[in-house]
């Protein structure tokens, strides 16, 4: 994914039993809503990675500890993050947090924290 | 779902050989072009979405034709849309259209278009 200076990556918790269907409206909560947090606070982020076709990348993790070290990385390096708290009506207990989104931001700092995680 | 007055839809085809990561990340592509739509066309709508606390839900087609016909009645109905169509870098041909995504948009209005289809 060289080619694109930025990009979005969407953390997923592949500890919880979710399905397909589950994982992918997850996934999308988290996309979505990282993407407003880039679009109100870091808006030529935000432009950039729409004009360059919102590269995206999903990723996996194994504990909720990992999605919080995650997180607190991205506070850190003040990144636009989101984290996905489900309300718990299908599949997980309310509460579960089952992914974070982090960007649009460019793709040089993002894989400093995300660049060893596998693929969902 | 019946609490939400507001939903999105992303629709995405089952006929293509897409595995897990590629149908997340398919669907944070429609959910985030149609957010946008929204945003930009249908203000009230989507803060509205944004306030229920954005409901989603993924659904399956089995073909290119349905999401075509999708997308048809949605333009009919003047609800925001977005189709996906895939670089084509992995898993399927370049230029493949994998979701749809429409709304958020009034769960009454949307109902008509997508409250037949199986869940994904």
């Amino acid at each position: 994914m060289n080619e694109f200076e930025f990009k979005q990556v969407i953390v997923v918790r592949r500890d919880l039993e979710m399905g397909r269907g589950k994982i992918a409206v997850q996934a999308a909560h988290a996309a979505v809503s990282a993407t407003e947090e880039a679009r109100k606070m870091f808006t030529e982020w935000w432009m950039a990675w729409l004009r360059e076709g919102q590269c995206k990348v999903a990723v996996r993790v194994d504990s909720l500890e990992a999605v919080m070290r995650l997180e607190e990385r991205s506070r850190e390096l003040q990144l636009p993050f989101a984290r996905v708290i489900d309300r718990g009506l299908t599949q997980v207990e309310p509460g579960t947090v089952t992914c974070l989104g982090i960007g649009p931001a460019p793709s040089s700092i993002i894989d400093k924290l995300t660049g060893d995680l596998s693929l969902l």
